[in-house]
């Protein structure tokens, strides 16, 4: 069986590290895929005025997987809807510091499973009158149903003994009132252990004592700033991988940006876009093949060569090689 | 001149704190104090079926300033009404890493500059239909152009040389929109220096680099968040004391909460109660006295005595004893 995986690179280093995960795909010989791939971001839009084409929009509606690097000024206007096209309900996204590196909090091993398809997230925007505005935020119960099923699930398949609902309800009595109440009602009719915390409050133990938790279920805005939060902790996004999940469908994504600071020089660090492609594996049902891939980057994080985000001089060329060689 | 201030207590560690900084103010020989004390939290709701009653309510809107300890459970019916009561629209919130203490991030010295009166805070929330629930987010830009002229001011008389302005507008793009384009306009005006970060990526970067960063404004509650992650940056709530600033009126209050656990105790750091004081003092004109109140709880935090959540044995009364000694 060959898996169709459609390639996005987009904007900066996107165009550097995603040739990378590629290859890495590739070499294992165990699995079959064809790679076609799309155009996106900054670039596009320049050309064309439009920053995702309908055909890359296409491709990824009908691969089986979505493998994406990184845009630019244009992000949301490409990675929202591409969300959307792959009909991902559940963003997760793991924070784990990696022992060779300097983390704020080396005890780190958090996952966040963020709720993908709602909240302000739904871009429903008025500007009322002249200098007033307003954002509906939407939360409902089957969406919110949906996500913590899928974060309990993730929790009980990847040993994590212990579940934390995040939320506002304090405040969003009605809308998080309605997330965490559902939330409570999913662990409670699955019998699972769970705890419920005030997101501020959250914060503040996370960046204290981020070894407490494991698995977050959070709701989508919640979950941007937590999951950055978590990747301040474990030494910055240029480690973390991403997936966005559907029922059918998914897309795999580096937590970085396009870093057009340092596009172009060939010295991007591959690992969060090589650790995406290993959720992509796992996605697929290749858990081993995914152990395997992350393996071989933890090697070449403790071995070297290391890219200069990481106080080396290796390039991505170098780092993508003994990551392959480390296979 | 008499300055009336309303004093209230609230629930738990609140009934063991507020009254350190009620001694505390009244030893400041150059200031003339009549209080006035009021009831609000979970006790008073027990009683008599209201959180905050009309004659609390009518006291603070009648004061100078309150000073507010703690509320429980129904602190979002106690803090949220009483910020409107005394017209709050800054909420200003320090967190510096002391010395004496064992902090994430040592070199943390921030003050978010919080909006305190919009965003989903106007509590606009409807259940659409059975299972569907919206939250209106209202940004204005008035209110924006009022932090954002707090802000800048308070970091000119404060003495930092930076400010940045924390948004979403990626995302929320007429609501931040409007802030940001406000709050950058307002900076432009005045011939400020200034930075914007999305907040996501600021809640990252303020977890690895909080030394580049001095004043941050931020919608509501963008603030609640970033306020928060701040305190665990620099050891916890203990510390941390607010103001809740309006044209005519404030109220101030540490950002800790009634502490169930040690309530009754007679061992709940007083510090955070008596820095919110310290903040009334600035607020009223008494720079120099709130500087005096500043250095004796420093003084206090270097040599001791110090309350169990610090590593020490002292007492409540004992903390407070040494710091009016100290003063
Ligand atoms: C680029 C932006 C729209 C996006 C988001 O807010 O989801 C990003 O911050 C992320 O977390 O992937
Ligand atoms: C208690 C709650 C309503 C409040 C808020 O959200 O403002 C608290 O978190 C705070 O930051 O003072």
């Amino acid at each position: 069986m060959t898996h169709e995986i459609a390639v996005i690179p987009g904007d900066g280093i996107g165009q550097e590290v995603t040739p990378a995960a590629v290859e890495v795909l590739e070499a294992i010989e165990t699995v079959d895929f064809e790679f076609v791939e799309g155009d996106a971001g900054d670039a596009v839009k320049a050309e064309t005025g439009t920053a995702l084409p309908e055909a890359t929009a296409a491709l990824a509606a009908d691969a089986d997987a979505t493998l994406f690097g990184a845009a630019g000024e244009t992000a949301a206007d490409v990675i929202l809807p591409l969300r959307q096209v792959v009909g991902s309900f559940a963003n997760v996204r793991p924070a784990v510091a990696y022992p060779a590196l300097d983390a704020v909090q080396p005890d780190t091993d958090l996952v966040f499973i963020r709720e993908n398809t709602e909240g302000v997230y739904k871009g429903i925007e008025s500007e009322i009158t002249d200098g007033v505005t307003t954002c509906t935020r939407v939360i409902t119960e089957e969406a919110s149903e949906k996500i913590a099923e899928f974060g309990f699930d993730y929790a009980r398949q990847n040993g994590f003994d212990d579940v934390t609902i995040a939320h506002k309800a304090n405040v969003m009595q009605k809308t998080d009132g309605l997330f965490l109440e559902t939330a409570e009602r999913v662990g409670a009719d699955l019998d699972a252990e769970y705890d419920t915390a005030l997101m501020d409050a959250l914060a503040m133990h996370l960046v204290m004592h981020p070894e407490d938790y494991g698995v977050v279920v959070c709701p989508n805005l919640a979950g941007d700033m937590l999951s950055d939060l978590a990747a301040g902790l474990v030494g910055g996004l240029g480690l973390l991988p991403s997936a966005n999940v559907g029922e059918e469908n998914a897309l795999f994504e580096p937590v970085h940006g396009s870093a057009p600071d340092i596009a172009g020089e060939g010295i991007a660090n591959p690992s969060a876009m090589v650790l995406s492609a290993a959720m992509l594996l796992d996605h697929l049902g290749y858990d081993e093949e995914g152990d395997r891939v992350r393996e071989a980057v933890e090697t070449v994080l403790d071995e070297g060569p290391r890219t200069p985000d990481l106080g080396g001089d290796g390039s991505t060329e170098e780092v993508t090689a003994a990551i392959l060689d480390a296979l």
